[in-house]
Protein backbone atom coordinates (compact mmCIF):
# COMPACT_ATOMS: atom_id res chain seq x y z
CA UNK A 1 0.00 0.00 0.00
CA UNK A 2 1.13 3.63 -0.38
CA UNK A 3 2.16 5.38 2.73
CA UNK A 4 -0.70 7.49 4.44
CA UNK A 5 -0.99 10.86 3.39
CA UNK A 6 -1.72 13.75 6.19
CA UNK A 7 -3.01 17.13 5.48
CA UNK A 8 -2.08 20.55 6.62
CA UNK A 9 -3.97 23.82 5.76
CA UNK A 10 -3.13 27.69 6.84
CA UNK A 11 -2.82 30.89 5.72
CA UNK A 12 0.48 32.67 4.39
CA UNK A 13 1.56 35.15 7.24
CA UNK A 14 2.60 38.76 6.12
CA UNK A 15 6.11 38.16 7.94
CA UNK A 16 6.57 35.29 5.34
CA UNK A 17 6.83 37.33 2.37
CA UNK A 18 10.41 39.40 1.13
CA UNK A 19 10.64 42.47 -0.87
CA UNK A 20 9.86 40.40 -4.20
CA UNK A 21 6.19 40.07 -2.76
CA UNK A 22 6.57 36.11 -2.65
CA UNK A 23 7.08 34.18 0.41
CA UNK A 24 10.99 33.60 1.04
CA UNK A 25 12.08 30.02 0.09
CA UNK A 26 13.28 29.19 3.64
CA UNK A 27 10.03 29.08 5.05
CA UNK A 28 9.11 26.07 2.46
CA UNK A 29 11.18 24.32 5.07
CA UNK A 30 9.26 25.66 8.66
CA UNK A 31 6.29 24.77 6.93
CA UNK A 32 7.18 20.94 5.82
CA UNK A 33 7.97 20.89 9.46
CA UNK A 34 4.33 21.70 10.24
CA UNK A 35 3.26 19.19 8.49
CA UNK A 36 5.75 16.83 9.43
CA UNK A 37 4.95 17.52 12.83
CA UNK A 38 0.79 16.85 12.61
CA UNK A 39 2.09 13.34 10.31
CA UNK A 40 4.19 12.08 13.47
CA UNK A 41 0.78 13.23 15.78
CA UNK A 42 -1.49 11.03 13.22
CA UNK A 43 1.08 8.03 13.96
CA UNK A 44 0.04 8.48 17.81
CA UNK A 45 3.43 9.36 18.42
CA UNK A 46 3.33 13.37 19.12
CA UNK A 47 6.84 14.01 18.44
CA UNK A 48 6.85 16.51 21.48
CA UNK A 49 6.74 12.82 23.39
CA UNK A 50 9.71 11.00 21.65
CA UNK A 51 11.68 13.88 23.02
CA UNK A 52 10.66 13.63 26.35
CA UNK A 53 12.30 9.22 25.77
CA UNK A 54 15.32 11.21 24.91
CA UNK A 55 14.90 10.65 20.95
CA UNK A 56 15.78 13.92 18.96
CA UNK A 57 15.10 14.02 15.13
CA UNK A 58 17.16 16.33 13.31
CA UNK A 59 17.14 17.26 9.46
CA UNK A 60 20.32 15.64 7.96
CA UNK A 61 19.31 16.25 4.52
CA UNK A 62 16.81 18.55 2.32
CA UNK A 63 16.22 18.48 -1.03
CA UNK A 64 14.06 21.30 -2.49
CA UNK A 65 12.18 22.12 -6.17
CA UNK A 66 10.43 25.46 -6.16
CA UNK A 67 7.14 25.15 -8.75
CA UNK A 68 5.45 28.68 -8.51
CA UNK A 69 5.63 31.24 -5.42
CA UNK A 70 3.15 31.38 -2.75
CA UNK A 71 1.69 34.89 -1.48
CA UNK A 72 0.31 36.59 1.62
CA UNK A 73 -2.77 35.20 2.69
CA UNK A 74 -3.13 32.72 0.30
CA UNK A 75 -4.16 29.60 1.69
CA UNK A 76 -1.58 26.40 1.66
CA UNK A 77 -1.41 23.10 1.98
CA UNK A 78 1.02 20.62 2.92
CA UNK A 79 0.96 16.64 1.89
CA UNK A 80 3.18 14.81 3.91
CA UNK A 81 4.14 11.29 3.60
CA UNK A 82 7.03 9.18 5.49
CA UNK A 83 7.99 7.43 2.53
CA UNK A 84 11.34 5.57 4.38
CA UNK A 85 11.71 4.12 7.68
CA UNK A 86 15.32 2.30 8.43
CA UNK A 87 16.57 2.03 12.59
CA UNK A 88 18.18 5.27 12.60
CA UNK A 89 16.20 7.64 9.12
CA UNK A 90 13.20 8.73 8.16
CA UNK A 91 12.71 10.11 4.84
CA UNK A 92 9.61 12.79 4.68
CA UNK A 93 8.30 13.83 1.32
CA UNK A 94 6.08 17.07 0.75
CA UNK A 95 3.79 18.36 -1.50
CA UNK A 96 3.09 22.21 -0.86
CA UNK A 97 0.29 23.74 -2.95
CA UNK A 98 -2.11 26.82 -2.67
CA UNK A 99 -5.64 25.10 -1.16
CA UNK A 100 -7.62 27.33 -3.64
CA UNK A 101 -6.51 26.66 -6.86
CA UNK A 102 -4.42 23.16 -5.85
CA UNK A 103 -1.87 24.78 -8.05
CA UNK A 104 1.74 23.11 -6.81
CA UNK A 105 4.19 25.40 -5.08
CA UNK A 106 7.02 23.13 -4.16
CA UNK A 107 8.06 19.52 -3.95
CA UNK A 108 10.25 19.14 -0.57
CA UNK A 109 12.02 15.74 0.49
CA UNK A 110 13.79 15.69 3.81
CA UNK A 111 16.19 13.04 5.64
CA UNK A 112 15.83 12.97 9.85
CA UNK A 113 18.06 11.05 11.88
CA UNK A 114 17.91 9.99 15.42
CA UNK A 115 20.26 11.27 18.05
CA UNK A 116 20.74 10.41 21.94
CA UNK A 117 20.85 13.56 24.04
CA UNK A 118 24.30 13.67 23.30
CA UNK A 119 23.73 14.53 19.91
CA UNK A 120 25.19 10.97 18.55
CA UNK A 121 23.37 9.08 15.94
CA UNK A 122 20.97 6.15 17.92
CA UNK A 123 18.65 3.90 16.74
CA UNK A 124 14.87 4.65 17.22
CA UNK A 125 13.13 2.71 20.50
CA UNK A 126 11.75 -0.31 18.60
CA UNK A 127 8.27 0.92 19.84
CA UNK A 128 8.53 3.99 17.62
CA UNK A 129 10.14 2.67 14.80
CA UNK A 130 6.81 0.04 14.57
CA UNK A 131 4.39 2.91 14.77
CA UNK A 132 6.04 4.76 12.14
CA UNK A 133 6.65 1.78 10.39
CA UNK A 134 2.41 1.19 10.04
CA UNK A 135 2.26 4.91 8.80
CA UNK A 136 4.72 4.42 5.79
CA UNK A 137 3.48 1.18 4.64
CA UNK A 138 -0.09 2.40 4.24
CA UNK A 139 -1.48 -0.08 6.99
CA UNK A 140 -4.83 1.17 8.24
CA UNK B 1 28.37 58.89 34.64
CA UNK B 2 26.61 57.35 31.93
CA UNK B 3 26.04 54.13 30.64
CA UNK B 4 28.55 52.31 28.28
CA UNK B 5 27.24 52.38 24.95
CA UNK B 6 27.90 49.03 22.82
CA UNK B 7 27.51 49.25 19.17
CA UNK B 8 27.46 46.65 16.56
CA UNK B 9 26.70 46.73 12.97
CA UNK B 10 25.24 44.37 10.36
CA UNK B 11 23.25 44.25 6.63
CA UNK B 12 19.92 44.12 6.59
CA UNK B 13 19.54 40.08 5.30
CA UNK B 14 16.54 39.59 2.35
CA UNK B 15 14.87 37.32 5.27
CA UNK B 16 14.34 40.23 7.01
CA UNK B 17 12.18 41.89 3.74
CA UNK B 18 8.62 41.91 3.49
CA UNK B 19 6.27 42.79 0.62
CA UNK B 20 6.17 46.21 1.69
CA UNK B 21 9.80 46.32 0.54
CA UNK B 22 10.90 47.15 4.10
CA UNK B 23 12.50 45.04 6.92
CA UNK B 24 9.60 43.63 9.10
CA UNK B 25 8.91 45.00 12.31
CA UNK B 26 9.53 42.26 14.25
CA UNK B 27 13.19 41.93 12.94
CA UNK B 28 14.45 44.55 15.06
CA UNK B 29 13.61 42.65 18.44
CA UNK B 30 16.21 39.96 16.54
CA UNK B 31 18.98 43.14 15.94
CA UNK B 32 18.48 44.51 19.51
CA UNK B 33 18.96 41.09 21.06
CA UNK B 34 22.22 41.54 18.79
CA UNK B 35 22.64 44.18 20.30
CA UNK B 36 22.47 42.74 23.47
CA UNK B 37 24.42 39.76 23.06
CA UNK B 38 27.55 42.34 22.17
CA UNK B 39 26.67 43.99 25.12
CA UNK B 40 26.62 41.16 27.84
CA UNK B 41 30.26 39.87 26.38
CA UNK B 42 31.78 43.32 26.53
CA UNK B 43 30.97 43.30 30.51
CA UNK B 44 32.64 40.58 30.56
CA UNK B 45 30.07 37.59 31.37
CA UNK B 46 28.86 36.36 27.76
CA UNK B 47 25.20 35.24 27.71
CA UNK B 48 26.32 31.53 26.71
CA UNK B 49 28.10 31.69 30.06
CA UNK B 50 25.36 33.11 31.83
CA UNK B 51 23.00 30.07 30.80
CA UNK B 52 25.84 27.42 31.82
CA UNK B 53 25.16 29.19 35.22
CA UNK B 54 21.54 27.89 35.46
CA UNK B 55 20.67 31.52 34.68
CA UNK B 56 18.55 32.51 31.67
CA UNK B 57 17.50 35.96 31.28
CA UNK B 58 13.88 36.20 29.78
CA UNK B 59 12.40 39.23 27.72
CA UNK B 60 9.41 40.03 30.02
CA UNK B 61 8.35 43.67 28.29
CA UNK B 62 9.42 45.26 25.00
CA UNK B 63 8.38 48.57 23.82
CA UNK B 64 9.38 49.61 20.26
CA UNK B 65 8.96 53.07 18.18
CA UNK B 66 9.59 52.93 14.36
CA UNK B 67 10.98 56.32 12.81
CA UNK B 68 11.91 55.42 9.26
CA UNK B 69 11.66 51.61 7.64
CA UNK B 70 15.22 49.96 7.49
CA UNK B 71 15.50 48.46 3.29
CA UNK B 72 17.69 45.35 2.10
CA UNK B 73 21.29 45.48 2.01
CA UNK B 74 21.26 48.68 4.19
CA UNK B 75 24.07 48.68 7.07
CA UNK B 76 22.21 48.96 10.07
CA UNK B 77 23.97 49.99 13.83
CA UNK B 78 22.75 48.95 17.12
CA UNK B 79 23.76 51.28 20.27
CA UNK B 80 22.90 49.14 22.76
CA UNK B 81 23.07 50.49 27.14
CA UNK B 82 22.02 48.82 30.05
CA UNK B 83 20.37 51.72 31.68
CA UNK B 84 19.15 49.61 34.81
CA UNK B 85 19.79 46.83 37.16
CA UNK B 86 18.21 45.16 39.78
CA UNK B 87 18.63 42.04 41.53
CA UNK B 88 16.26 40.15 39.25
CA UNK B 89 15.61 42.64 36.20
CA UNK B 90 17.76 44.39 33.91
CA UNK B 91 16.31 46.97 31.30
CA UNK B 92 18.09 47.63 28.07
CA UNK B 93 17.77 50.54 25.61
CA UNK B 94 18.80 50.34 21.96
CA UNK B 95 19.12 52.59 19.03
CA UNK B 96 18.71 51.49 15.40
CA UNK B 97 19.85 53.48 13.12
CA UNK B 98 20.98 53.66 9.52
CA UNK B 99 24.68 53.44 9.68
CA UNK B 100 25.68 54.96 6.19
CA UNK B 101 22.81 58.07 6.93
CA UNK B 102 22.50 57.92 10.75
CA UNK B 103 18.87 57.94 10.32
CA UNK B 104 17.24 56.80 13.55
CA UNK B 105 15.13 53.95 12.66
CA UNK B 106 13.81 52.67 15.98
CA UNK B 107 14.33 53.01 19.41
CA UNK B 108 13.34 50.01 21.57
CA UNK B 109 13.61 49.04 25.38
CA UNK B 110 13.62 45.90 26.96
CA UNK B 111 13.06 44.30 30.04
CA UNK B 112 14.59 41.00 31.31
CA UNK B 113 13.87 39.10 33.95
CA UNK B 114 16.39 36.48 35.85
CA UNK B 115 14.84 32.98 36.07
CA UNK B 116 16.50 29.34 37.25
CA UNK B 117 16.08 26.26 35.24
CA UNK B 118 12.81 25.47 36.11
CA UNK B 119 11.35 28.79 34.88
CA UNK B 120 11.12 30.67 38.53
CA UNK B 121 12.08 34.50 38.89
CA UNK B 122 15.48 34.33 40.40
CA UNK B 123 17.89 36.85 41.88
CA UNK B 124 21.18 36.80 39.82
CA UNK B 125 24.33 35.97 41.31
CA UNK B 126 26.01 38.32 43.12
CA UNK B 127 29.06 38.71 40.71
CA UNK B 128 27.19 38.61 37.37
CA UNK B 129 25.20 41.44 39.11
CA UNK B 130 28.32 43.43 40.01
CA UNK B 131 29.79 43.13 36.46
CA UNK B 132 26.81 43.95 34.91
CA UNK B 133 26.09 47.14 37.45
CA UNK B 134 29.71 48.37 36.45
CA UNK B 135 28.74 48.84 32.61
CA UNK B 136 25.60 50.31 33.71
CA UNK B 137 26.94 52.73 36.00
CA UNK B 138 29.21 53.62 33.16
CA UNK B 139 32.44 53.07 35.36
CA UNK B 140 35.77 52.45 33.04
CA UNK C 1 -20.43 48.62 22.97
CA UNK C 2 -17.00 46.91 23.40
CA UNK C 3 -15.15 46.60 20.30
CA UNK C 4 -15.64 43.32 18.26
CA UNK C 5 -13.10 40.55 19.40
CA UNK C 6 -12.26 38.29 16.75
CA UNK C 7 -9.95 34.76 17.74
CA UNK C 8 -7.19 32.74 16.06
CA UNK C 9 -5.79 29.63 17.06
CA UNK C 10 -2.99 27.40 15.52
CA UNK C 11 -0.22 25.36 16.79
CA UNK C 12 3.35 26.43 17.93
CA UNK C 13 5.82 25.76 15.53
CA UNK C 14 9.39 23.91 16.12
CA UNK C 15 10.98 27.03 14.39
CA UNK C 16 9.09 29.45 16.80
CA UNK C 17 11.31 27.59 19.88
CA UNK C 18 14.69 28.43 21.42
CA UNK C 19 17.46 26.90 23.09
CA UNK C 20 15.37 28.06 26.14
CA UNK C 21 12.70 25.53 25.49
CA UNK C 22 10.38 28.41 24.59
CA UNK C 23 9.08 30.56 21.90
CA UNK C 24 11.53 32.86 21.18
CA UNK C 25 9.82 36.01 22.49
CA UNK C 26 9.90 38.00 18.71
CA UNK C 27 7.30 35.40 17.20
CA UNK C 28 4.86 37.03 19.31
CA UNK C 29 4.22 39.96 17.14
CA UNK C 30 4.07 37.45 14.01
CA UNK C 31 1.24 36.16 16.12
CA UNK C 32 -0.07 39.32 16.46
CA UNK C 33 -0.27 40.21 12.68
CA UNK C 34 -2.05 36.78 12.38
CA UNK C 35 -4.68 38.15 14.57
CA UNK C 36 -4.85 41.59 12.98
CA UNK C 37 -4.82 40.42 9.66
CA UNK C 38 -7.71 38.02 10.81
CA UNK C 39 -9.75 41.13 12.50
CA UNK C 40 -9.63 43.40 9.07
CA UNK C 41 -10.43 40.33 7.49
CA UNK C 42 -13.44 40.06 9.37
CA UNK C 43 -14.10 43.77 9.02
CA UNK C 44 -14.99 43.02 5.33
CA UNK C 45 -11.87 44.55 4.08
CA UNK C 46 -9.23 42.03 3.47
CA UNK C 47 -5.74 43.61 4.22
CA UNK C 48 -4.63 42.49 1.09
CA UNK C 49 -7.43 44.40 -0.76
CA UNK C 50 -6.07 47.82 1.31
CA UNK C 51 -2.68 47.11 -0.21
CA UNK C 52 -4.18 47.09 -3.68
CA UNK C 53 -5.70 50.55 -2.86
CA UNK C 54 -2.35 51.68 -2.39
CA UNK C 55 -2.76 52.12 1.30
CA UNK C 56 0.05 49.83 3.36
CA UNK C 57 -0.59 49.65 7.26
CA UNK C 58 2.79 49.89 8.78
CA UNK C 59 3.33 49.42 12.69
CA UNK C 60 5.21 52.19 14.50
CA UNK C 61 4.63 51.59 17.81
CA UNK C 62 4.43 48.04 19.53
CA UNK C 63 4.17 47.18 23.14
CA UNK C 64 4.32 43.71 24.98
CA UNK C 65 3.89 42.19 28.44
CA UNK C 66 4.92 38.41 28.78
CA UNK C 67 3.30 36.64 31.45
CA UNK C 68 4.18 33.02 30.81
CA UNK C 69 5.79 30.93 28.22
CA UNK C 70 4.75 29.08 25.28
CA UNK C 71 5.85 25.82 24.11
CA UNK C 72 6.51 23.58 21.20
CA UNK C 73 3.10 22.13 19.94
CA UNK C 74 1.20 24.55 22.14
CA UNK C 75 -2.09 25.42 21.00
CA UNK C 76 -2.09 28.87 20.76
CA UNK C 77 -5.23 31.10 20.82
CA UNK C 78 -5.20 35.52 19.74
CA UNK C 79 -7.75 37.33 20.75
CA UNK C 80 -7.90 40.84 18.92
CA UNK C 81 -9.97 44.05 18.79
CA UNK C 82 -9.42 47.34 17.25
CA UNK C 83 -9.79 49.84 20.43
CA UNK C 84 -8.70 52.82 18.47
CA UNK C 85 -9.85 54.48 14.79
CA UNK C 86 -8.26 58.05 13.78
CA UNK C 87 -7.48 58.98 10.26
CA UNK C 88 -4.55 58.02 9.98
CA UNK C 89 -4.02 55.44 12.84
CA UNK C 90 -5.44 52.24 14.00
CA UNK C 91 -4.48 50.69 17.75
CA UNK C 92 -5.00 47.44 17.87
CA UNK C 93 -4.80 45.43 21.27
CA UNK C 94 -4.22 41.66 21.80
CA UNK C 95 -4.42 38.91 24.33
CA UNK C 96 -2.37 35.86 23.20
CA UNK C 97 -2.64 32.76 25.34
CA UNK C 98 -2.59 29.22 26.01
CA UNK C 99 -5.78 27.87 23.80
CA UNK C 100 -6.16 24.29 26.32
CA UNK C 101 -5.23 25.30 29.77
CA UNK C 102 -6.33 29.56 28.86
CA UNK C 103 -3.24 31.02 30.60
CA UNK C 104 -2.53 33.99 29.46
CA UNK C 105 0.85 34.20 28.12
CA UNK C 106 1.29 37.65 26.65
CA UNK C 107 -0.46 40.88 26.23
CA UNK C 108 0.49 43.27 23.07
CA UNK C 109 -0.71 46.74 21.74
CA UNK C 110 0.29 47.98 18.32
CA UNK C 111 -0.45 50.70 16.54
CA UNK C 112 -0.30 51.82 12.78
CA UNK C 113 -0.05 54.46 10.80
CA UNK C 114 -1.63 54.77 6.94
CA UNK C 115 0.88 55.16 4.98
CA UNK C 116 0.75 55.77 0.84
CA UNK C 117 3.29 54.21 -2.04
CA UNK C 118 6.11 56.63 -1.41
CA UNK C 119 5.84 55.73 2.06
CA UNK C 120 3.95 58.88 3.61
CA UNK C 121 1.63 59.26 6.12
CA UNK C 122 -1.66 59.70 4.80
CA UNK C 123 -5.53 59.83 5.51
CA UNK C 124 -6.92 56.62 5.06
CA UNK C 125 -9.83 56.37 2.92
CA UNK C 126 -13.36 57.28 4.15
CA UNK C 127 -15.12 53.95 2.94
CA UNK C 128 -12.22 51.76 4.54
CA UNK C 129 -12.16 53.80 7.64
CA UNK C 130 -16.14 53.46 8.21
CA UNK C 131 -15.82 49.89 7.99
CA UNK C 132 -12.95 49.79 10.50
CA UNK C 133 -14.56 52.54 12.91
CA UNK C 134 -17.95 49.72 12.78
CA UNK C 135 -15.75 46.87 14.01
CA UNK C 136 -14.09 49.10 16.46
CA UNK C 137 -17.70 50.46 17.95
CA UNK C 138 -18.77 47.33 18.21
CA UNK C 139 -21.57 48.04 16.28
CA UNK C 140 -23.48 44.36 14.77
CA UNK D 1 40.40 28.38 -13.40
CA UNK D 2 38.61 27.57 -10.00
CA UNK D 3 35.53 30.12 -9.48
CA UNK D 4 36.33 32.88 -7.27
CA UNK D 5 35.35 32.15 -3.51
CA UNK D 6 34.28 35.07 -1.55
CA UNK D 7 33.40 34.73 2.61
CA UNK D 8 31.24 36.12 5.22
CA UNK D 9 31.26 35.67 8.99
CA UNK D 10 29.06 36.05 11.45
CA UNK D 11 28.23 35.00 14.67
CA UNK D 12 25.01 32.13 15.80
CA UNK D 13 22.03 34.80 17.19
CA UNK D 14 19.77 33.56 20.05
CA UNK D 15 16.39 33.47 17.41
CA UNK D 16 18.02 31.16 15.05
CA UNK D 17 18.37 28.45 17.84
CA UNK D 18 15.33 25.79 18.53
CA UNK D 19 14.82 23.92 21.70
CA UNK D 20 17.15 21.22 20.85
CA UNK D 21 19.63 23.91 21.70
CA UNK D 22 21.09 23.93 17.93
CA UNK D 23 20.49 26.10 15.20
CA UNK D 24 17.38 25.65 13.02
CA UNK D 25 17.91 24.05 10.07
CA UNK D 26 16.12 26.77 7.71
CA UNK D 27 18.63 29.29 8.69
CA UNK D 28 21.33 27.81 6.56
CA UNK D 29 19.57 29.41 3.59
CA UNK D 30 19.12 32.79 4.98
CA UNK D 31 22.72 32.43 5.65
CA UNK D 32 23.42 30.95 2.57
CA UNK D 33 21.69 34.08 1.00
CA UNK D 34 23.86 36.05 3.04
CA UNK D 35 26.39 35.03 1.45
CA UNK D 36 25.16 35.33 -1.98
CA UNK D 37 24.42 38.85 -1.44
CA UNK D 38 28.31 39.51 -0.75
CA UNK D 39 29.22 37.39 -3.73
CA UNK D 40 26.94 39.08 -6.20
CA UNK D 41 28.27 42.85 -4.56
CA UNK D 42 31.76 41.36 -4.92
CA UNK D 43 31.05 40.57 -8.58
CA UNK D 44 30.37 44.76 -9.07
CA UNK D 45 26.55 44.30 -9.17
CA UNK D 46 24.96 44.25 -5.72
CA UNK D 47 21.87 42.57 -6.27
CA UNK D 48 19.78 45.95 -4.98
CA UNK D 49 20.64 47.56 -8.41
CA UNK D 50 20.04 43.99 -10.17
CA UNK D 51 16.19 44.20 -9.02
CA UNK D 52 16.20 47.76 -9.99
CA UNK D 53 17.11 47.20 -13.64
CA UNK D 54 13.39 44.39 -13.25
CA UNK D 55 15.23 41.65 -13.29
CA UNK D 56 14.62 39.14 -9.97
CA UNK D 57 16.91 35.63 -9.22
CA UNK D 58 14.51 33.63 -7.32
CA UNK D 59 15.40 30.57 -5.98
CA UNK D 60 14.38 27.23 -7.95
CA UNK D 61 15.90 24.97 -6.26
CA UNK D 62 18.12 24.11 -3.37
CA UNK D 63 19.96 20.67 -1.74
CA UNK D 64 21.28 21.11 1.40
CA UNK D 65 23.23 18.85 3.85
CA UNK D 66 24.14 19.32 7.43
CA UNK D 67 26.83 17.63 8.78
CA UNK D 68 27.31 19.14 12.69
CA UNK D 69 25.46 21.17 14.48
CA UNK D 70 26.07 25.27 15.13
CA UNK D 71 24.95 26.93 18.41
CA UNK D 72 24.66 30.34 19.92
CA UNK D 73 27.18 32.85 19.47
CA UNK D 74 29.53 30.46 17.10
CA UNK D 75 31.07 32.23 14.83
CA UNK D 76 29.93 30.77 11.47
CA UNK D 77 31.68 31.17 7.61
CA UNK D 78 30.49 30.85 4.36
CA UNK D 79 31.92 30.14 1.65
CA UNK D 80 30.39 31.09 -1.64
CA UNK D 81 31.08 30.27 -5.05
CA UNK D 82 28.98 30.74 -8.14
CA UNK D 83 30.07 27.62 -9.78
CA UNK D 84 27.81 27.40 -13.23
CA UNK D 85 26.09 30.40 -15.42
CA UNK D 86 23.82 29.92 -17.63
CA UNK D 87 21.57 32.36 -19.87
CA UNK D 88 18.57 31.91 -17.26
CA UNK D 89 20.15 30.52 -13.94
CA UNK D 90 22.74 31.05 -11.39
CA UNK D 91 24.61 27.48 -9.91
CA UNK D 92 25.89 28.82 -6.12
CA UNK D 93 27.72 26.60 -4.12
CA UNK D 94 27.93 27.33 -0.39
CA UNK D 95 30.23 25.44 2.66
CA UNK D 96 28.99 26.46 6.03
CA UNK D 97 31.38 26.07 8.76
CA UNK D 98 32.64 26.87 12.19
CA UNK D 99 34.78 29.84 12.13
CA UNK D 100 36.85 29.02 14.94
CA UNK D 101 37.06 25.49 14.91
CA UNK D 102 36.83 24.87 11.33
CA UNK D 103 34.25 21.65 11.83
CA UNK D 104 32.31 21.62 8.69
CA UNK D 105 28.54 22.53 9.23
CA UNK D 106 26.91 22.15 6.60
CA UNK D 107 27.37 22.22 2.43
CA UNK D 108 24.40 23.67 0.69
CA UNK D 109 23.62 23.89 -3.37
CA UNK D 110 20.90 26.76 -4.64
CA UNK D 111 19.89 26.80 -8.03
CA UNK D 112 18.32 30.82 -8.80
CA UNK D 113 16.63 31.64 -12.12
CA UNK D 114 16.13 35.28 -14.08
CA UNK D 115 12.54 36.69 -13.71
CA UNK D 116 11.12 39.58 -15.42
CA UNK D 117 8.56 42.23 -12.95
CA UNK D 118 5.88 39.50 -13.69
CA UNK D 119 7.50 36.67 -12.51
CA UNK D 120 8.67 35.34 -15.83
CA UNK D 121 11.62 33.25 -16.47
CA UNK D 122 13.98 35.36 -18.28
CA UNK D 123 17.81 36.03 -19.94
CA UNK D 124 19.64 37.98 -17.24
CA UNK D 125 20.92 41.07 -19.37
CA UNK D 126 24.04 40.72 -21.35
CA UNK D 127 26.11 43.09 -18.92
CA UNK D 128 25.19 40.98 -15.76
CA UNK D 129 25.66 37.91 -17.27
CA UNK D 130 29.33 38.90 -18.48
CA UNK D 131 30.23 40.31 -14.77
CA UNK D 132 29.08 37.35 -13.03
CA UNK D 133 30.83 34.45 -15.92
CA UNK D 134 33.90 36.40 -15.00
CA UNK D 135 33.65 35.31 -11.29
CA UNK D 136 32.53 32.05 -12.25
CA UNK D 137 35.78 31.67 -14.48
CA UNK D 138 37.90 32.59 -11.63
CA UNK D 139 39.14 35.37 -13.79
CA UNK D 140 41.04 37.98 -11.91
Amino acid sequence: MPPRVSTVEFRVRYAETDQMGVVYHANYLIWCEVGRTDHIRAAGTPYRDIERQGITLAVSEAAMRFHAPARYDDRIRVETVLSKVTSRTLVFDYVVSNADTGARLATVSTTLISLDPEGRVTAMPAALRAKLATVSSGAP
